[in-house]
């Protein structure tokens, strides 16, 4: 890693650091996270009760883009990630598909609000359950491949994404680093292996 | 992977499927998924709202347990998923660390119950967020080499467990066939590339 992207990356993280913490009182029907609970019947004939959490009113299935540049390096997020060990997470762009949207369409919808960044082509790499025992959140991965920057971003409120490239195999040196620390992006690093690896 | 693995597999698999879904109504403060909500201040002045999600009480830091027999077969748990579209699950044995107890005791005591093996030593592969946006949960993923069957199972209350050994590159074609869907399996997997491949 050089020294130079190193700093850069060090001086953003230390920009969006956690300095403080304040809990709030928000009425349970106010809240992002909600939960139902059901009672499963299976074909044996036991009866389980399962709850599962509910997003925003959806299940919380996500799209996580991993974008290529034409010069192949990768483009990563940097984001405050306020719960992990760090308080700052780097990562691919990624978000919440909407009900009704298509996994694809919702992807590329994300990677252009969290960068302005556009691609000319996308691979699914592979989707699985983000938290499969409380949750129907299934999880997509995708390559973006020949992405440029065509808009600005339009980030939602609250949200903060910074951004920067940095050669694939980089990447790995990030996750050993414990900068990258997140399943949806350790799992689109491995995932991307088949397709990256002798570009 | 022989027909007659693939047929006891399908076999289970049908015996835990969900036939029948009920929603029931739970009191908000006796669920097991609860959220609390904070402000965060972060270095540069910004001040975000975000929701954390509690599980039992508890952050839901997990362990995740790949056990090696001796033979070099691995021993993988199938249970219901009601969530998911087959509704059963094939992964590793899995559960959430207890307040106070240390990582590895808890993947000891969670192979154990769920499996009753016992393995002659443990590595820790890596660890991860499983949902860094909403949570702080800190999964660990171990590989337990040596185990050896020396309990019975201690499940708990409305937990199903049954398990079946494969060899560990047939893993791999259950991911493919979807059987092996969840994120910590998959990240469970491909972490233990580095030690198992060759052996």
């Amino acid at each position: 890693m050089r020294k130079e992207k190193l700093e850069e990356l060090r001086s953003i993280v230390e920009e969006l650091k956690t300095i403080e913490v304040k809990e709030r009182v928000v009425e349970q029907k106010d809240k992002f996270l909600q939960s139902k609970s059901y009672n499963f019947k299976l074909n044996n004939g036991i009866i389980i009760p399962r709850e599962k959490l509910i997003k925003g009113g959806k299940d919380g299935s996500a799209a996580i883009i991993m974008p290529i540049l034409p010069n192949n390096e990768v483009l990563t997020i940097i984001e405050p990630r306020v719960f992990t060990n760090l308080t700052v997470g780097v990562g691919f762009p990624a978000g919440y598909i909407e009900n009704g949207e298509d996994k694809k369409v919702g992807a590329l919808r994300e990677l252009r609000e969290e960068t302005g960044f556009v691609p000319n082509k996308m691979i699914e790499l592979d989707s699985f359950y983000q938290d499969e025992g409380v949750s129907s959140a299934l999880n997509h991965i995708f390559l973006a491949l020949g992405c440029e920057k065509k808009f600005d971003q339009e980030l939602d409120k609250d949200e903060i994404v910074k951004y920067m490239m940095f050669n694939y195999d980089k990447l790995f040196e990030l996750e050993k680093m414990g900068y990258i620390k997140g399943c949806n992006t350790k799992l689109a690093l491995e995932k991307s292996k088949v397709y990256m690896k002798g570009r």
